[in-house]
C-alpha cells in the first residue's frame, strides 16, 4: 500500500493490516517515508486512535528499528517494571535488585529525567562511579551472573523512537494513547524480556492527570503488550503527592537504600513490594501475591536484597560502600529548613510543585540539554494527614545555588487545612491481561 | 505562538486569532513552518475542521504569499466565476465574453484539467495561436479595453496554494472544505476582484459526489468569500451527466461558440445564463436576474456576445477566423459512431465514465505531465429522456488512435433503460451572502 493511502485508511479510522502498519513505521525510520507523511498519520492517530492490532504492529516495528537484546539464551523469566514516571518516584532503584535476589531476572534499561519528574539513570549515576553505559555482552552477562543490570538507553536500541518521539514533540502528538503505547512496549521489547509490570501513575504529579486517561492508557498497555507477546500486569498508583520522603538523586539513594534496610517510608516501601510481588508471580516463581511479598520479606530480613544491590552497584563502577555509609553519595553544601507559617493538618502536597522546585534547584533539567546537580533535592520532613504547629519544620531543601522563590515555592506546595481525608493505598486499580 | 502551540489549537478545535493563522501560513511558504508541522496542522483541519475566521485569515495568507493583481485603478466591478469542475463543463468560455459585452469586468485566471475533469486553459489553447501566458500588464490592460482577459495560472500568483496543496496530496488531506474553501478562494482573490460567482458541482462526474458536502463547501465558500471582502454567490449545479454535447477541447470550443450563437444545447447555454446573470447582479449592472438575463439574451440577438469572444481570441494570438469557421480548430483523424445494442429511453449518462473515457483517449491528463490532445473527444448524439432503438448512434467518438475498450466504456456510459425521470433543472439551490 502506498504511505498516502495508508495515511487515507488510518485518517478514516479503517482497518490496516499489520504488514502495512510495519512497512510505513519501518519507511519512517529508513527515511523512505517523508516526515510529513509521517507527522500526517500521527496526527491522524492522535485525533482517531488507531486498532489494538494496528498497534501491536507499530510497536513490533519499532523494537526491529534497532537491535533487539537476545536474552533467549538465559533460563528463567526475564521481567522489567515501567513507570510513567512521577516525581520522588526512585523504585526502580532498590526493586530490580530485590526481585532479582527472588530469582527474578531483570534486564533494565532506564531513561533520564525531564520536565519535573526525575529519571532512573540520574538516580543512580549520582552513586560515585556508577556507570549506566554497559555494552550488550556486559547487560547480558550481568543478567545472567547477578539477575540484574541497570543500563541506559542506547542510539541503537529503538532508534524509531527517538525519531518518532521527535516529531511528535513538533507536531503536537504527544499525548495519544496508542502512540505512548507503543514507545513504551517497543523499548521494553528490546530488552529482550517475557512479562512486564506497569505502573501508571495518575495525579498531579503524573503525564495522566485524570483516572480515564490513565485507565485507558494501562489497558492500552496491557492490550498491546499481551498481543505482542508479554505477560503484562498494570497497577494503577496514585501520583498526587511525592513518593516517599526524599526527591533528588543522591537523596533517593538514600530512600532506597533505607527501603531494602526495610526502615524507608510507608508509601515507597509499600509500592516497591507490591510492583515486585507482581514481578514474582509473572516469572513463576510464587504462585500468588501473598507468597511473593512474603519471600520479598525475606530477602530484607536476610539481608540478600541489600546485598544485591551494593553488588550491582559495584558491577556498574560504583562504590560499594554507600551502602553502608550513604554519606559517600554527593550531598550539597547548603540545607534550608522551610517553616510552616500557619497551623493545621497536612492536607496535601503537590507533587507537580515539589518536582518543579527540585527541578529549579537543579537536580532535573527543564530542558534535555541541561547539566544536572546529583546532591540536590528536596527532603519531605513531614507528610500528609499529620499536625503541625506554625514553626515546624514541613521539609529540608538541599542546595548548592541561593534558594530564591524556590524556598516560598515548596512551601505552598503543602496544604495546610483542618482536615484530612486519607484517600487509601497509594494503589487504585489492578489491570491484568 | 510558536507552531507547535498553534497545531494544538487547531487539533483541539479551540480558537486561533487571524494573526496566528496569518504567520503559521506564511511560515510554510517562506520555509521557516517545517513541512511536518504544515502536514500536522493539514490533518487536524481535515479531521477537526477550523472556524470560518480562521479560513478567512487562512486564504488572505495564501493570497499574499505572492503577486496579487491591482485592478483597483479600473472603474466598475470585477467580477469572475469559478467551477469546482465537470465533464464537459466549457461554461467559463463562453461566459467570460458574453458577461464583458454586458459591462462586467471579469479577469479571469484558469487552470489546467487533471483526471477525468477538462481544463479551461486547455479548452483555450486548442484555438490555434491561443496563448494563455498572458504577463500582468497585458492582463490588467486587456480587462481595461476588452473587459476579459484569460490567463492561466502563474509560479507568482499565490505560491502557497502550490505547496500546500502538493502537501495535501501526499498526506490525504485534499478533501477538507476548510483548506478546499482557502485554495478555491485565495486564488480568486489574486486577480483583484470584488465579486465571484460559483458553480459548486454535485454528482457522479463531480469532485463533491452528494449533495450534503456539496452544499457544505458551498456554504463555506461564501461565507468566507464574504469574510474576505467579496461579494460572492454559489449555485450549486448537478454534474451526473456530461454539460452539453461535446466533451474535449476543440470539441468544447465549438460548442462554446454555438451558445454564443444562442444555437448551443440547451443545458449548457441555460447554465452559462443563470451564472452570468448572477455576474451581472453582482456587477449591479442591473438589479435582478430576470433583467440581467434580458441584457444577455440581448447580447446574443446584437452578436456582440460573440463579437467579443473573437475579439478575446485574437488579442491573445489566436485565430479569431474560428467563430466563423469552426473547421479551422483541430479536428481528429478517426470519427467512430458508438451504436446502441438495445432498444430503450437513455435514463442516464454517466460522466465520469465519459470524462475518464475522453481522458483515455488523450484529451486530458491522468498525470500531471501528461500532454493532451487538443482534437479528441467523444460527442454525445443522443441524450438523456431521449428514445433509442438498437443500431441507432449514442455517441462519436472522435480519435487519433485505436479506441480499443475506450469503445465500449462509452456505450456503457449510457443507461438504455424503461423509463427517464427528469431531475429538473441543473440549478439545486442558489446561495448567496
Amino acid at each position: 500500500m502506498r504511505a498516502v493511502e495508508f495515511i487515507r485508511h488510518i485518517r478514516d479510522g479503517e482497518a490496516v493490516s499489520a504488514d502495512d502498519v510495519g512497512a510505513f513505521v519501518r519507511g519512517i525510520c529508513e527515511g523512505t517515508v517523508p516526515d510529513y507523511q509521517a507527522a500526517a498519520y500521527l496526527m491522524a492517530v492522535y485525533l482517531k486512535g488507531q486498532s489494538d492490532e494496528a498497534t501491536v504492529a507499530t510497536t513490533l516495528a519499532m523494537r526491529d528499528s534497532g537491535r533487539v537484546i537476545d536474552l533467549s539464551g538465559l533460563t528463567g523469566a526475564k521481567v522489567d517494571k515501567h513507570s510513567t514516571g512521577g516525581v520522588g518516584d526512585k523504585i526502580s532503584l532498590p526493586l530490580a535488585p530485590w526481585v532479582a535476589s527472588c530469582g527474578v531476572r531483570v534486564p533494565m534499561i532506564s531513561g533520564r529525567g525531564l520536565g519535573h519528574t526525575g529519571g532512573t539513570l540520574d538516580k543512580a549515576e549520582s552513586i560515585p562511579g556508577f556507570r549506566c553505559d554497559v555494552d550488550g555482552d556486559q547487560f547480558v552477562r550481568m543478567v545472567h551472573e547477578l539477575g540484574v543490570c541497570l543500563a541506559g538507553q542506547t542510539a541503537d536500541l529503538v532508534p524509531a523512537d527517538k525519531k518518532l518521539y521527535s516529531l511528535r514533540d513538533v507536531t503536537s502528538t504527544i499525548e495519544s494513547v496508542p502512540l505512548i503505547t507503543a514507545s513504551i512496549l517497543s523499548k521494553k521489547l528490546a530488552e529482550g524480556i517475557n512479562a512486564l509490570v506497569l505502573d501508571v501513575k495518575v495525579g498531579r504529579g503524573a503525564f495522566m492527570k485524570d483516572l480515564t486517561s490513565a485507565r485507558e492508557l494501562a489497558e492500552s498497555l496491557v492490550r498491546v503488550g499481551t498481543g505482542a507477546g508479554l505477560k503484562v500486569t498494570a497497577l494503577l498508583t496514585r501520583m498526587d503527592e511525592p513518593l516517599g520522603r526524599m526527591v533528588g538523586n543522591a537523596l533517593e539513594i538514600r530512600e532506597s537504600i533505607e527501603i531494602l534496610q526495610g526502615v524507608g517510608p510507608q508509601d515507597s516501601s509499600e509500592l516497591t513490594l507490591a510492583l515486585g510481588a507482581e514481578m514474582i508471580v509473572l516469572a513463576g516463581i510464587r504462585p500468588d501475591r501473598e507468597g511473593a511479598r512474603e519471600l520479598m520479606k525475606e530477602k530484607i530480613v536476610s539481608g540478600e536484597a541489600l546485598a544485591r544491590f551494593q553488588a550491582l552497584i559495584e558491577a556498574q563502577g560504583g562504590d560499594g560502600g554507600v551502602i553502608d555509609d550513604p554519606d559517600r553519595l554527593p550531598s550539597a553544601t547548603r540545607r534550608t529548613e522551610v517553616i510552616t507559617s500557619q497551623s493545621g493538618v497536612i492536607g496535601g502536597i503537590d507533587a507537580f510543585g515539589i518536582g518543579t522546585a527540585a527541578t529549579a534547584l537543579g537536580a532535573g533539567r527543564a530542558v534535555a540539554e541541561d547539566v544536572i546537580d546529583p546532591a540536590v533535592g528536596i527532603e519531605l520532613v513531614r507528610t500528609c494527614g499529620e499536625r503541625v504547629e506554625k514553626g515546624d519544620v514541613l521539609a529540608i531543601a538541599h542546595h548548592n545555588s541561593d534558594l530564591g522563590r524556590v524556598h516560598e515555592n515548596i512551601h505552598n506546595c503543602f496544604d495546610i487545612t483542618d482536615s484530612y481525608r486519607d484517600p487509601g493505598g497509594l494503589v487504585i486499580d489492578r489491570i491484568c491481561s
